[in-house]
Formats: structure tokens, C-alpha cells, sequence
């Protein structure tokens, strides 16, 4: 395993953003200092390492500091060559990538979030209508493939890989199972499990969820 | 200049998302065909190209379709090498350019549209309050450099330069002056505007104000 000793992550161990780049790291096999950060009390680094939106994930390569985790992610494969490429070599394939991973910040994201901290009602019903079709229209693109990028894990693996962690509570939350809704994805999300850097980096959804049922009984759903 | 008569822009004059790509097209001295969309009444080819979002700009290369602006800009880059590269070869200037041009998706694009589409209000004013705030961020970037990318004209001009002909608008309709509250903003839109590709693809400020006058007095604003 190559080393990188003054390479640093700041992050926050449940952020879906925080696991791509956690990802791409252990697919690169580059070792790193995870600095886990404190979000409710932030801290003079990250700060100062990303003044802008004052937010996890920040990569520190030689005290520089890169931001956002799709653009991370791309960072770190051009780079760390690694054993394999994160995003393919061909440019079209290359922007057909880059568009599911830009798909999977704008639609997934944002439902995700509202899945788990929604109590029943109206609002939930929408989210859940918006999310089940947001979910089939990704299926659709995996279709019969092993990855989003064929045979090889890749960018959209990354960006939508970590928001698996969160389907059991989803089921436990809002009564919505990917299995059952979108069983491709489903598949698709136990094959990643399988994969070595994935089984490493995500959380135990258990996990997540008594961190999102905290959450929600702060706010008085629970 | 080279010709690529299979490369056409699925396109609406006054999207500054489409000016971008006609901006890298026109930088990489290549030449398409340009159809322009009725945006009421969108076209089979347009649906068919951007099945997802539905929306231009659509660039179609050998029938393949890349969609979402930044992308289709990267990918001009990566296929069409040009007199000058677009993005900077470094890994951490490269990272640093996605960057800045992400944060002009994040934040430029909606609160500039939020601009002419708003009458006079307090919903005006915080709109205006959160543009100059963002616009002073920005020009803080920039601070001495000729362009965003320094020396070179580069992927962050490119994502910030269309809207610098809604300028007029927003003094039209908000009364508020870029030149007067970002000076060095200004100053740089003057530089861009004298550059060739710029001076070629930017559309004429007041027509842009006409469309959005049309626009507002429809909306009842005018």
C-alpha cells in the first residue's frame, strides 16, 4: 500500500459525501489520516480549509485543500493511479459518468435527506413518489450492467454507493423498501457490499439509523 | 479552423448555460451547427438527446448526446485540443477551477435569475443582499489575476461570463450596480468582453433586457 502521509481527510463518518471520498481512497489503496470532525462545533481547519461553504468532506494533500466530494473523488483519480481508473479513459464515456454522478447530487441526494426526517403525512407520500421515480430512472441506467460503468466500479458507483447505508432506514422510517420498489438497484447495492473498499468504508445502517432516530426524536417525529 | 460538421448545440440565445459551451466551442476554434430550441414547444430531438432533465444546452457529437453545461464544456476540452487548454493540466488547479465554477452553479445561476424576475420588495432586497455577498466572494478569487485561471482565460470565466449580459438587466430592474458595488468584477467583465470568443457569443445586454422586460411584463411585474 502506497503511502501518503500528508494526505488528510477532514469528514464526519455518516456524510454520503465524506464515504465517496473515503472510497476513492481505499480503491486507490492510499493510506491517509481521517480527521473526524465535530459539525456542531467546526473547527479552525476546516474552516480555514474551506472558507466557502465551511463544509466536510476537505482533502488536505501537502496543506492544500480540496472541497466538494465529486470534485475530490476526481482529484484523487488523477492523482493516485492506483490499481484501476475511477473514471473511464474515453471522453464521452468519461461525460457520461460525470452527468449520473451530477444526477445523483441534484435528485438524490435532497430526497434521501427528506426521507429520514419526515414524519407520516402528505410531504412523505410526495418524497416517497419523487424518490421511487428518481431510483427507477437509475435503474434504468444500471440496467443489466454489474456497475454504472460496466463491468468496472466507478464515479456513479461512488456517488451513489454511500446513500445505500440508508435504505434500512428508509424501510424502518417512511415503510419504503428499494428491494422491493427497485430490485435491480437492490442487487446492484449488495454487489458494491461485496466489493472490498465498499464492505471497509460504509457504516453499518444500523448504525445510521439509530443516528437518524436520535435525530428525529430531537425533532419531535419520534 | 477545423471543421466538425458532425458536432451541433441543441441551444437558447440568452441561456447562459448554452453561451458556455458556444464560448469553449468558439475558444477551441471549432465549427457546429447551432439549432436553436423553442423552449414552449421543445422538440423531438431535445427530448430524445436529454430524456432526463429535458433541457439545452445539448451538444450531439457523432449522435451522442452530452448534456449539463460544465460537462459538455469539459468534455469540448478533453476531445477538441485547440490552441489552449480550457482547464489547467495540475491536478489542484484543475480541482480549484471545478471549484469556483461549481460554486457559480450553486449560487450565481439562481439568485441571478431571482434578480429580474423579482418587483421591488423586501424578497429584492435579501436577493440582492445574498448577490453582492457572492459577487464579492468572487471577486475576492480573483483579486489581481487577469482571469480566474490567472493568466489564462479558463473553465471559471467561462461559467461566470454569460452572465455578465444580464448586467444592464439587473441595473434596469434592481438597481444594482455591478461596476459600482464589485468594481474588480467589472473591470474583468471588460477584459472577457474584449477577448475574440467573447465578443462573438455574448448576446447584446439590451437585448437580453427586452426578452426579460417581455418576460416581466407578462409576469405582471412591468
Amino acid at each position: 500500500m502506497a503511502e501518503f502521509k500528508k494526505l488528510k481527510l477532514l469528514d464526519f463518518w455518516v456524510s454520503p459525501y465524506g464515504i465517496r471520498c473515503r472510497l476513492a481512497l481505499a480503491e486507490k489503496e492510499v493510506e491517509y489520516d481521517l480527521l473526524e470532525q465535530n459539525l456542531q462545533d467546526k473547527s479552525e481547519l476546516l474552516l480555514k480549509s474551506n472558507p466557502v461553504h465551511k463544509k466536510i468532506p476537505v482533502l488536505l494533500h501537502d496543506g492544500k485543500a480540496i472541497c466538494e466530494s465529486l470534485i475530490i473523488v476526481q482529484y484523487i483519480d488523477e492523482v493516485f493511479p492506483g490499481k484501476s481508473s475511477i473514471l473511464p479513459s474515453d471522453p464521452y464515456a468519461r461525460s457520461h459518468a460525470r452527468f449520473w454522478a451530477d444526477f445523483v447530487d441534484k435528485k438524490v441526494a435532497g430526497l434521501a435527506l427528506q426521507m429520514w426526517k419526515l414524519g407520516k403525512g402528505e410531504e412523505l407520500d410526495e418524497t416517497i413518489k419523487d424518490f421511487k421515480e428518481v431510483l427507477r430512472t437509475l435503474e434504468t441506467e444500471l440496467g443489466e450492467n454489474k456497475y454504472f460503468g460496466g463491468d468496472e466500479f466507478g464515479l456513479v458507483d461512488i456517488a451513489l454507493v454511500p446513500f445505500t447505508s440508508w435504505f434500512y432506514s428508509f424501510k424502518a422510517f417512511a415503510d419504503f423498501s428499494v428491494e422491493k420498489e427497485c430490485p435491480g438497484l437492490a442487487k446492484w447495492a449488495k454487489r458494491c457490499e461485496e466489493r472490498e473498499s465498499v464492505a471497509k468504508v460504509l457504516p453499518d445502517p444500523k448504525k445510521v439509523y439509530e443516528l437518524f432516530y436520535a435525530r428525529r426524536k430531537k425533532m419531535g417525529i419520534e
